[in-house]
């Protein structure tokens, strides 16, 4: 274990972004592109910190070996881009969506591109998109390959955003009782996260906010996934599955636990002991250079081993960022090698229908010489029988 | 004008589904495709009922000239689909993403369909999809086709969701004046919507639902798109802009206008003026057969004639439906004609730097013979003037 970096709230500064953006031409010289063009609008913000949630209206960032990036943007959201983004932009507007002959957005976004040339796209970039994109195509993720190790800047953002979260989950276990709905839950642990991010970032930018807090009970929390009906209750026993995550001022983490409300039912507590120590092999396996695909395999094994292989549905754990989810992932055929910096959810479940679901996750920073957990609630059966 | 149709609470039954995916199919024949796929889970949404915020585990609907659709899912979704979705799916389940050879979601997918076939894919789709998909592809957004003319369903849908937002303006209209935070009238507004959609539809899937209500004061009312900072405050004089938007259980509608604290501010008078006869000639032309890329240009002259043609920044209009902006649009080059069940937003703007924004906004449905609002609030300069 190793210590927990400080958080920062700041927004990022133009040496943060440059930097992001000269590991994106890095890989552009090494895959040997001219051009690199982003539609997501994950990996836009990643690069501007200008943030939007895409209609129909095509923004579209154009970055070449040197020079400022270009963006194509429509009309109406230019000064928009602009109050946000930081960085220098040479921005391409567009007319509207649709628009008259001559003046759509790739009117404008083909002339920016020159034929002959290599242009790298995103595996996300809508085919109508890249079908309208000039030169010779080729398909690599590169802003999504540089956001798999993060910045120290990253890194003090999710250690912010996970305090929010641990005092939200700590709101969460407080109000749990039998019988208390969803809807009830959910408003009280959002809203309580929510003021926390507007009084510590007075100035964040709510579409890259969101947070969610609820729990799974026993009736349904096999089927992790679902999304609980509004006045779904609490019941006596477990397991629940609570789920509480946020995305602060542009940064998402979680944190997960299985709990009891009374009393543990007798079958429940070999399957929690099982999702224990599965978690606990995975920890124990967490350090710089070791194959993350195998250390799923591990757990799988594992759990197998403890006579419950056919309640696993999903992989240990997933990368974590200026998203929920994203690469790198603890996931079986997923062939690479943990680094530092690299911030993933550990979260080995076990899912018996009819019993219910196992599993805690949490916030996980890999550090030179092992791992430091940014997220913090009890963990132990013992502690987490609520009365 | 005409009579309102009455408002819908209750989620589709089969016949609706069924009758969507005819429609699709016959497009699917005039188009000669022996399959479509889906991936954008909006569209997914409209053929199924099952919603999701798709992550990096892609979800794909394959539609083939006859019998139950396809869906390959990841396995930790599967029960999740199965609980949410209305109508016969057969499952095609993968392990995780990323997997071990051989159990990708693109092994499972290039299993479904024959090489030699033609298919229809969406616009939408990640390049990365269309990629792996395999046959003679050919992109044409033909669900997107058959959701621009709405069912009497989902106008029901869209009446009620119009008076959740009716009620959500007046609350808003309430509670401005000079001084007010973004951030406590967003709360009132959208908290007050909350609870009103979680009364009227206590089964509501909260994945499609949100709730937007925001003013922008005259100091950024200019800039349409810009997110208002939390902490901005409502100013004496305007133009100020509200936007009340919400997504009721699957249906998204807004209203929004253009209102004065305390006072009009005299050189305010002549753009609220321009937008408000705008508006008016919008109006006149709203009648089945007329074209929409029509409307927007007489609309666009209009306000340039009368001297203000350099503060047009969006075209006169969009659709509205399962989304809050979609096709078909009011928009200069948009060569279509006006169709009885098409649901639109009427909303000409005329946009001034250093003075505001000027702009209202209603869903108004298009009828037989021309058309009905289904939104409703002050119109007119004088009931706009709050004090």
């Amino acid at each position: 274990m190793n210590d927990k970096p400080k958080g920062i709230t700041a927004p990022p500064n133009l040496e943060e972004l440059s930097n992001r953006l000269g590991k994106v031409r890095n890989l552009m010289l090494q895959e040997n592109l001219d051009y690199y063009v982003s539609f997501d609008p994950i990996n836009i913000y990643y690069l501007t910190n200008f943030a939007n949630n895409v209609h129909e209206r095509p923004f579209l960032l154009i970055i070449e070996r040197e020079g400022i990036p270009k963006m194509v943007v429509p009309l109406l959201e230019k000064s928009h881009v602009e109050s946000r983004s930081i960085g220098e932009l040479e921005f391409h507007s567009y007319y509207e969506f649709p628009a008259p002959q001559g003046e759509n957005w790739y009117d404008i976004y083909q002339k920016l591109i020159e034929k002959e040339k290599k242009v790298g796209i995103e595996a996300a970039m809508p085919s109508g998109i890249a079908e309208k994109t000039p030169g010779s195509k080729v398909i690599t993720d590169i802003i999504d390959e540089v956001r798999i190790v993060k910045t120290d800047y990253e890194i003090g953002r999710s250690v912010h955003a996970c305090k929010i979260i641990n005092r939200g989950h700590k709101e969460l276990l407080k109000i749990c009782r039998p019988g208390v709905p969803e809807f009830a839950l959910y408003q009280k642990v959002t809203g309580f996260m929510t003021s926390k991010i507007v009084t510590d970032i007075p100035s964040a930018n709510f579409i890259v906010c969101k947070t969610v807090g609820a729990v799974w009970p026993p009736s349904f929390s096999h089927d992790p996934h679902i999304i609980p009906k509004l006045f779904a209750e609490m019941e006596e026993g477990g397991p629940h599955v609570s789920i509480v995550y946020a995305q602060v001022d542009g940064y998402g983490v979680e944190i997960e636990r299985t709990f009891f409300l009374e009393h543990v039912p007798e079958k429940a507590k070999k399957p929690f002991e099982a999702m224990f120590q599965a978690r606990e092999l995975a920890y124990n396996l967490l350090k710089p250079g070791t194959n993350m695909g195998e250390i799923d395999s591990k757990v799988r094994k594992f759990i197998t081993e403890k006579g419950y292989g056919d309640y696993i549905i999903h992989r240990t754990g997933h990368g974590l960022g200026i998203t929920g989810h994203e690469a790198p992932y603890l996931a079986e055929g997923y062939d690479r090698l943990l680094e530092p910096n690299m911030l993933i959810s550990v979260e080995p479940g076990i899912y018996i229908p009819g019993l219910g679901g196992f599993r805690h996750s949490d916030s996980v920073l890999i550090t030179d010489d092992g791992y430091v957990k940014l997220t913090k609630a009890p963990e132990e059966l013992n502690d987490l029988i609520i009365s």
